[in-house]
Formats: C-alpha cells, structure tokens, sequence
C-alpha cells in the first residue's frame, strides 16, 4: 500500500486556515469565503456582498458542510442587517439554499431571532445584535469542535485501549466545514497530535471528491499519515482487517438517532457492521433535530445528474472553460442523492460537544440536547 | 429518481459490436481491437501488428474484461505464430501482462498448446493450427454467452417469479468483455428483449467508470431502461427497496467459489446479504480456477495510485493533451487495488454456460467444471 509517514514536528502547527470571516472595508461589511470548490488546486477567497452571493456560494457548495453552513446562514443574516436589506426575506432565502443539514436553518433562525429581539432598538442596534450572535455562534462551533475531539478520543480509547488507530473516513469533516477543527476530522487531528493515529483512510466520495479534493488537503497540511481511495475499495480494507473505526460527521441527526451524512456513509456503516468494526459519528448538538422524528422523514437532496455524468475540475483553467469533462454517453440518465440516511442500530456511536450517546437512542440524544440548550456561552 | 424509458422496437437491434477480430490485409495478419479507452465518446479501433503491441493495449485497459481477455490472449499467440515471432516468448509476455483474470493465460496456454502440437508439421500449418484453435475460443466464448444468458434468466424466474426486475450491475460485462454479449449484462439484456427488465441500475465504477464509460454505451446502444449512480449510491437503492437482484461479472473464480472481480464486488456483496438480495456472478467456466484453492491466494493487481488522484478523460482532447485532471493534492499516496474478493457465504449463485452452482461450493462448482471439459467443440 501507498504509504505517507510525514509528520508535523511537535509545536509546529499549519496557520489555521480562514475558511470563513467577517470583514468590514471601507464599502461596507462582508462575509469572506475561501472557494472550496477550488480547492486543492487554488485558496481563492468569495467576498460575497449580499445574500443572493452568498445563497450562491451555498448551493455551489463554495461554502459547505453542516457546521460552517449555520455559521455562515447566521453571517448571512447579519450581512443583510447592516447592509440594510429585508432580514426576513434573507433568512427565507438561505434556509431554502439546501435542505438536508439542519444546522443552515438553525443558524438563519438563532442570528434572525437575535435582530428580532433588538429591533425595537432601531436597525444598527439590531444589526449590531445579529452580528455579535453570529460571532457567538462562531466562537461556540470552535469550542465544540474542541471538545467533540476530546470526547471523541475518550471514545476511542474505551473502544480500542492502548492502541494506535487506523480510521476510515468519509466526505470532509475538517476545519472546512468548521468554526473550529471540525466534526470527525477533529478527532483523526488530536489523535494524530498524540502519535496515535496509524492512518487516515481517506474516502474520495464521489460524485464530488470531498474526500480527495478536501480532506486529502487537511491531512496533507496537517502532516497526518493518509491515503486516499476510490470509495470502492473501503470493503477490500475492512475485509483485509485494515480498519480500526470508521468517523464521519452528519448533516442532520433525527430524533431516534438515524444520521444523514453524505451518501456513501451507509454502505459504509453496513459494511463497519458486516466485519464488527466501531461506526462513529461526530457532529454538534446543532445537528440534531428533534423536530424530525426518524430517518424516514429526513428530506435527502437530489442533485443533478451532471455531477455523475461530468466531472468538473477543481482546477478553474484545466477544463478548458466549458464546463465538465464527459464520462458518459450523452444524455446518460443519473440518480444523484447528495446524502444516505444510518439508522441508530448501524451506529456505535454519536459524539457531541456535550457527551457520548451510546449505544444510539433517542432518550439519550435527547438528553445530551437539553444539556446543551442549558450552557450559557461566555 | 432520473428515467429512460427507451426500448428498442421489436426486432430492430442495433448491429453487434466489433470488439475484437482478426484482419489479414495484403502487409500481414493483425488483431484489430475497439479501443475502450475512448469509449463513449469515439469507436476508435487500434491496429495490433505484434505481441508487445496487444501487451500495451492489454496493460491500458484498450482491451479488457475476464472473457475478452482470453480471446484477445489466444489471437496473440496465433499472430505470433502468423508472423514468425517467437511463440514461447510471445506467450510469456501475454501470461504476465496483467495478474488477476484467469482467462489471459487460459487462452495464451491453450492457443499456443495448439501450436506446439502441430509444430512438427511446419511452422504454417503451426501457424494455421494457432489461429484455428483462437477462432474456436472465440465461438466457444460467444456460445458461452448465450448459455449464460439463458441460465440466468432461468436462475432469476426461480428466485423472483412471475416479476420484472430492477437489476444492479457493477463495471461492464457486455460484448465489449466477450465474444458474444458477454457476462451479467447478456443476462440483464436476455430479460429486458423479453419485456421483464424494470430498470438496470448501473455503479459507475470508480477508479476508471467502466459502469459509466462501457456499461451506459450498451445499455444506451440497446435500448436498456436504465440509471447510472455513483457506486456510493448503490446503499440508498437498497435501503429504499430498489434493488430486486445484483449480477455481476468475475475475473477469476477460485475453487471454493470466492469470485475475485472489480473493486467494489465485495462492498455491494455485503449490502445485498444485508438486505437479503439475490448477489448473482454471471462468469465462463473458463473464468473457474481450480487451481486456486481460495480467496486468500487470489493475487489482486495493485494499480497506479494516479487512478484515484487524476481523472482521465475518454475524449482524447478535451484534457488538453497533457494527462489527467488532478484532483487531489500533489503527491497525495493513494490505494488502488484493481479487484476485490467476495467470499463464497455472500454469493447467492454462480451463473455459467454449463449451469448455475447455488448455493456456491467447491464440489458444484468442481462438477460444472468436469461437465466443460468434457463438451467437443464443433
């Protein structure tokens, strides 16, 4: 097997790297994205001015994964506040962006809530109110990122004791999709920090490689020892006794535990069961959604066809400008969901950054949620 | 879910794909192959006028599939033969030109067998005995086919009576892998020519899209219903019912029946046993290795990791001529095994021209074996 040892020599972390940020020149304030589409190939920066930029950058998938999408909704939202745009059309706008991660709608709703409920103080009041909820929205995804790798790694621990880890992942779950670290990927990262991670295995995830393109990336800059594979050939790992656990992150966990994630997570999970290897899922409290009963009722994505059918390059200048390279015949018909839905009894375990549920129950989420809505945030 | 309703009208097919033939223009006898690697986008056909030649088109995957392989392998030795090189050598060169199918050396061995039996009598009726006994295998392998569709569709009668199915099938196993119409897909034709196929669900097949590139072109070319789906998609389609039986080729077949076929067999294997779905190998006998005790002694090819890091384009031109689309970081270590192997527990039925084996063991698959040997060929 391909083999990559390099490590980061100990207290010489990469820069982090600005996924997502707030910025106020001279013409006004706006959120500024790094352009993941870009990525590996490319850091280039979105500024987006208004909502409709941003709503872009959404559905583009400039800007993604569960939990940067709520801290970018709730920007999104102080974006239109002080740039004096209809609030309540804005948030319409982007919790209709994307409608499988629940965090999106949740960050809209907390940052509209905040403006709201300062309104009556004028409009740069409530502008200033919805800025400084999105900031602490922001400051608390970093610090759940901190203790989500925490709990993750006591997880671990319990799971597989005294050893070091090779841990299969899926999709992107990094500082990418994160005010902080990120979801799964925190945990691969504060394990690697401890000389504990054997190897990353790293999923591309087609149809749009955020596997090869953006995980592939953070290990890279990371140091961590990783390789990448085509999707296929996670079952040759597991039945060759390759893989220690599986991580990945969610986009919307149901009341009784089943989690949406990026499709390709479920056979995964089939695949963890089959050969009695931990199946983990790291994700926030903010994407658990009490309100959607079970997986049945998750709506998944579809995407278009085009993402199967033609590949797009990361790169802006090597497909030649028009559009995909074709892998098809023409007019090939595609089914493309964005993401599958676990069901609790395939999963060992969802971490949070308020504890542990395991094994996965709906009392038990339920609890870790009330827990968190009880945190006062500094 | 996207759709194709398409059917071919009754008794409109479209012509037989030329995959491979044998020419003999005034300079000298050659093997003309389709290239697939342009596929679909052009019918490009590649003119082999000597073993190293073929070699490269073999090692490119120009040529490939399990039963083609062995065709392609025996017509080598005969063109050998034809133009006076040295036989021996020439064998050696096609036996090690790729590991994993079976077939290749089948046909190499028993192609040059014929030649060194009638060596006695000169080289060119050497020669002629060469190329007699290439064009046997080539009729036998169309045969085959035929056979293997009918024992399919029989097989699938029994398991899914009075029904019409949704099919899933993983790379290409149609004409482009054999002399006639090839393996699991002649099945999946068999069934939709008598009205009873609901759709074929077509993996894509990651690294090198054979499902998209090859399997797509025929069903599209013969009128099929069907979708492509990124491999990651299968376990959607299973978990929404979708799937009424998996059939699938092999490339080589060890004697206690574990089928060693494209990676991502295995994985679709364990979602079918998951979820209490047929998982059908439609194979040759020519693809069983008795020789090979089991799974665990099947060698699988390790490709180039630049299979999973860059994108290569079936259109000569649109990559602007300098390789693949990267789309990983540079340098990024890949794992990239061509197969996978599937245990015989996970197998519901091995399909082949002389019977179906179900359930899968050493002693039916051993009987079916004698059972060939045994046939004169006309």
């Amino acid at each position: 097997m391909a083999d990559q040892d390099a490590q980061s020599p100990v207290g010489c972390e990469p820069p982090a790297l600005s996924v997502l940020r707030w910025d106020e020149p001279p013409e006004g304030p706006v959120l500024v994205l790094l352009d993941q589409t870009r990525l590996p190939a490319e850091e280039v920066e979105l500024v987006c001015t208004d909502v409709p930029a941003l709503v872009r950058a959404i559905r583009t998938l400039a800007v993604r994964g569960a939990p940067l999408l709520g801290i970018a909704g709730g920007y999104g939202v102080a974006l239109a506040a002080a740039r004096g745009f209809d609030v309540a059309e804005a948030a319409g706008l982007l919790e209709g962006a994307r409608p499988t991660a629940v965090n999106l709608g949740y960050g809209v709703r907390r940052v509209a809530a905040a403006y709201w409920e300062a309104a009556g103080k004028g409009d740069e009041a409530a502008a200033a109110a919805a800025l400084a909820e999105a900031r602490a929205l922001h400051r608390e995804d970093a610090r759940a990122s901190r203790r989500m790798a925490e709990n993750g790694e006591v997880l671990l621990e319990e799971l597989l004791p005294g050893r070091a880890y090779r841990l299969l992942t899926h999709c992107n779950t990094g500082a990418l999709v994160s005010g902080g670290e990120g979801t799964a990927f925190a945990v691969a990262l504060r394990v690697h920090r401890q000389g504990r991670l054997r190897r990353l295995w790293v999923d591309e995830t087609r149809p749009l490689l955020q596997g090869a393109r953006l995980t592939a990336y953070e290990a890279a800059r990371n140091g961590l020892a990783y390789s990448l594979l085509t999707d296929n050939a996670a079952g040759s790992l597991f039945a060759a006794g390759e893989v220690d656990a599986v991580l990945i992150g969610a986009d919307r966990i149901a009341a009784d535990g089943s989690v949406a994630n990026k499709v390709g997570s479920y056979p995964l999970a089939v695949l963890a069961k089959y050969h009695h290897v931990p199946f983990i899922v790291v994700a926030p409290t903010t994407t658990v959604d009490l309100e959607t009963a079970d997986g049945t009722s998750i709506i998944v994505e579809q995407r278009s066809g085009r993402e199967v059918t033609e590949l797009t390059s990361p790169h802006g200048v090597s497909t030649g400008g028009g559009g995909g390279m074709v892998v098809a015949p023409l007019g090939a018909p595609a089914y493309n969901p964005a993401f599958d839905v676990t069901p609790p009894e395939l999963i060992t375990a969802i971490v949070t950054e308020e504890g542990v549920v395991s094994p996965v129950t709906g009392v038990g989420l339920a609890e870790l949620c009330a827990r968190s809505s009880q945190v006062t945030i500094s």
